[in-house]
This record gives C-alpha cells, sequence and structure tokens, in this order.
C-alpha cells in the first residue's frame, strides 16, 4: 500500500516531535523537512537519512505538509503547498474567530487546487474542541469550563520576549478554576534594563491584561522550563429536562509531542477529505486512525 | 426554517426522555409517538398535544424517527422507517461486531431509499468511542480502559427481562477497574419458576458472559432502581516517542436522559449525512449541536 509521504515544515520543537511521530506510524514515510535556508546545514548535522531542503520543490512526492511554524505565519506559508496540491495541516492557535477567517482563506485555495487545510489540528483548539462539542450533544443546555495548565503557554510567552528589555522569558498558565486562570511570566532581562518597567508593559499587554499576571525576575529562563501541560474541561448540563449531567475531560501531557502527534493524526485524516478547508470539529474521527476502518469501529464502539 | 419533524419511537424510559429533548430543541417539533396498539390508550391519556399512533403513516411529514426501543428489534424496526424515507437514530448497544453488521444490513437499505441511519448513538457504543479514537489519536500506543458504573445497564436489563420466567429485572454495572466489570443483577421471578436455571441462562448470554455476573433474587425491583449512571475512561500511551501522555474522561449522568438527548442530536445530525448507514465515530462532530454552523466553530474552537 502507498504510504503517505510527509513534509515536515519547520523543525523547532514541534518539528522534531512531528517527525518523531511520522517514523512510528506505519502508514507514513517522511519525505523530507523544510526549514529556512539559514537552518538548514545544523538540521543536515543532526538529523541523517532525510532530505533537509528550503523548498519543498526539492523532495520527491509529498502528500501532506505538517505545518510546524508559528500560527501567525501559517496564512502566508499553508497556500504554498495548498496550490501545488499538497495538502496541509497546521496547530494554528489563536482562539475565536480568527480560526474561522484562516479556514475561509484557505478553503478556496485548496479546492482549486484539489487539496485538503487542516487548520488548528493541536489540542486545544482541536481535539479539546470535539470534546467540548461532545459534552454540549450529551448536555445542550449549561456552561463549560476549560482550565489550562499548569504548563507553559507559547503564545503568552513570545508576547513577553517581544517586549523591548527583555532577553528571555516563559509565560506559565495556571488554572483557578471555573475557566480562570493565573500566569506566572518569568523574565530573564536584558543589562541595565528596569525589570519593574517590563513587568507593567507585561500586565497591561492584551494577552494578560484579563488575568491574574505575577512577573517574576530570574536570571536563567532555561531552568525552568518544563514541557508538560494539561487541560482540565468539565460540564454541568441538562439533557432534555434532566439536570445534573456532569462531564470532565483530564489531560496531562508532554505538549510538542501531543501537538505534534495530532497533526500527524490529522495529516492521515487530510487523505480522506474532500478537497477543501476543516477544522477538527467538521471530520469524522475516525479519520484520525490508522488501520482499517471497520476493524477501529468495531474495537472503539 | 423547517423544523425537523421527530416521531418517538418506542415510549418507555428512553422514549420519555426523547420526547422531553425534541420538546427542548428549538430545530425540532414533534411529528408524534409510535407504539404497539396496546400502549396507545395509555400513552394518549398521559401525553397531550402529539398524536400517538401504532404506524408512522398516520402521522404528518416525519424526517427521523428515533428508535427508542430494544436493541435486539432495532434490525426489525428501522427498515420499515428507512424503506419509507424516513432517516432513523438508534442506541444498540451491543458492542462488538454486531453493531457494524447492523450498520452494514441498513446501509444499502437507506441508501436505496434517500435516508440515514445513525446506530448506537448513545454514551457506549457513542460518544464515549469518539472520546477513545480522539485518545488514540493523541497518544497512538498505550491502552484504554472504560470504566462502567456503578449504573443500571439498560441494555444487559432488557437482555434479562426477555428471559422466559423473568417477572422483572435489573442489571447493575459495577467498575473493578482497569476495564473490568462486575454485573450485579436482581431479579423478580414469575410465580413457579425456577431461579437457578434463570440464573444459568444469565450468565451465558452475550451480554454477561464475558464478565464476572452475580444473580441475585428479589421481591422487588423498583425499590432497588436508581437511573444514575457513569463512566471514567482513562488512557496513559505515547506520542510519538514520548511516554506517559495520559488522558481521562469521566461521566456521571441520568441514564435515559443522556441516551435520549445523543439520539436526539444523532437525529439533528443525520439531516446533515449523505443516505446510508453511520456510526458517530463517521459523523463530523459538529453535525451534533443546533445552531449556525460557523458561530459554533468560532464558540467551541
Amino acid at each position: 500500500m502507498q504510504k503517505i509521504r510527509i513534509a515536515v515544515v519547520g523543525f523547532g520543537n514541534v518539528g522534531h516531535e512531528v517527525l518523531a511521530s511520522v517514523l512510528e506510524s506505519r502508514d507514513m514515510e517522511v519525505a523530507g523537512i523544510v526549514e529556512v535556508p539559514e537552518k538548514i546545514q545544523k538540521i543536515r548535522r543532526s538529523v541523517r537519512g532525510f532530505p533537509v531542503v528550503s523548498d519543498v520543490e526539492e523532495l520527491e512526492e509529498v502528500h501532506v505538509a505538517v505545518l510546524a511554524v508559528a500560527s501567525r505565519s501559517v496564512e502566508e506559508i499553508a497556500p504554498q503547498y495548498l496550490e501545488k496540491g499538497i495538502n496541509t495541516v497546521d496547530a494554528f492557535d489563536i482562539h475565536g474567530n480568527s480560526i474561522l477567517k484562516l479556514k475561509n482563506y484557505l478553503g478556496p485555495i485548496a479546492r482549486a487546487n484539489n487539496s485538503v487545510a487542516i487548520v488548528s489540528a493541536g489540542w486545544d483548539p482541536g481535539t479539546n474542541s470535539v470534546v467540548r462539542v461532545l459534552m454540549e450533544a450529551i448536555a445542550p443546555r449549561g456552561v463549560t469550563y476549560t482550565n489550562y495548565g499548569p504548563g507553559i503557554s507559547l503564545g503568552h510567552t513570545v508576547a513577553v520576549k517581544a517586549i523591548d528589555g527583555v532577553e528571555d522569558a516563559v509565560s506559565i498558565t495556571v488554572p483557578k478554576g471555573n475557566g480562570e486562570h493565573k500566569r506566572l511570566v518569568y523574565v530573564k532581562m536584558k543589562e541595565n534594563r528596569n525589570f519593574e518597567e517590563v513587568a507593567e508593559i507585561i500586565k497591561r499587554d492584551p494577552y494578560f491584561v484579563r488575568d491574574h499576571t505575577y512577573v517574576f525576575k530570574v536570571d536563567d529562563v532555561e531552568a525552568i522550563v518544563d514541557m508538560g501541560h494539561g487541560v482540565r474541561i468539565e460540564r454541568k448540563g441538562v439533557s432534555g429536562k434532566t439536570h445534573n449531567q456532569r462531564m470532565e475531560f483530564i489531560m496531562s501531557v508532554t505538549n510538542p509531542a501531543a501537538t505534534a502527534q495530532l497533526m500527524v493524526s490529522a495529516a492521515r485524516a487530510s487523505m480522506k477529505q474532500k478537497p477543501g478547508s476543516y477544522t477538527l470539529l467538521e471530520i469524522p474521527p475516525i479519520d484520525f486512525l490508522w488501520g482499517d476502518r471497520d476493524a477501529n469501529i468495531s474495537r472503539l464502539l
């Protein structure tokens, strides 16, 4: 059987894990790694056995490009692949209607080029979103609380690192319950820069302004980085006229590995969808899994 | 907008809750209740405002028949509706390949008559199956344990009640951990019937044969009936090469209400599928929800 050939696009934390997940998938093979030219030599020295290129055209047949890139560059990068008839999977993680905007932007490009784009194929947005849908299907009335962490928020971390005077930083999300969160920000300052000023800027930043944010000055950010993350989703709702229907989903994972694995599972699903763009909410769940469809249905139902 | 017109087929525990869920659904209306002729008069006295009939032909336009009937009669009842171009939803709950058999039996009938059959649209098999798929999509290697209860298993109870010599019965599922269960079956015998014989029949029944089953003789089954039920699904697995990825889904619900609500959510989804038969694993999750699709995507992602 023809294996699904994957291009790993971007080779940071998540990209490394995408490679690992593809290597563990019996129905897939690595077509190659795509990175910016200045990083290629270093990657070639550390990874053997796959082409490392700066242009996907240099790779032999590619079915799916897994875009392990910053959310903000998905809009620019994904069309380059979709236009070549290559499916894309991203883990675009800016909640709200920007996901729908991205999906609606990529959809026509995908349809015009007979390819499939799966957007926001991580765990939140992503599989957690599916869990929230299931909870509402069981109990349509009620409130769902999604409690993240404790764990590093990449989006918040990037926002802090971009502040003038910050040399390195990490932002940790800690759940307070009922969907409220604390933000613990650890900052290493550039020399001779004022920490209190930066702390104030962080607290007023749109990323942080709604949460209780605590900013700490540290000498070594690397020393506190742990990639564990988690979530607790709770719903108490009403089925028909029956109240107190309770559901809970709890996860504790190494974050880049979970995100990467989900992108790879979504890459598989992309091969089974009609041309167009999809969120995980619009894909039959069985399509994520390897193996015989009927056997999986019998096993998992 | 045209509302989805639902026929409630079977008016026992679950049927009552199906009616409640349809009445709470803004996009649906009750076309009527279908029951066997001998029960119609009694139902007509208790339920006002809807036709109660023994033949769906007596109802005005029906889009979906929600089959709140015993699993074992789905195979016989569903085709009667599908052949009329009416979608069906059942909560067939005999695990293993009998679900696939039912699905493959109903599929050609549905396709030939431009209708949709959704099979096993309860919480297990059903939404729990979707949760198990999501867990494997996140961590493909590993073991999932599904721990049911404590609570009454309707399927098991119906199976026991169908045994000759049984006047009334209830089957309670108790989790032993790691996906193992005890079945506690409480039986009220018909007069002058042999309890030991019935107990042996129960233990050899396909519903019970894989579990430790304890059968007790009681004088009053009603006195021990509580419709609370629950589940705990656990998975510890591997994403790529990263181990110890942990996930857990916990639910505590009034069972007939949860099952009925899911069937009603699936009835909605049936309107969005192409003719044929489906399990919940093959349906885009967003289709279960009421309301604007794009708004739901933005809200839940």
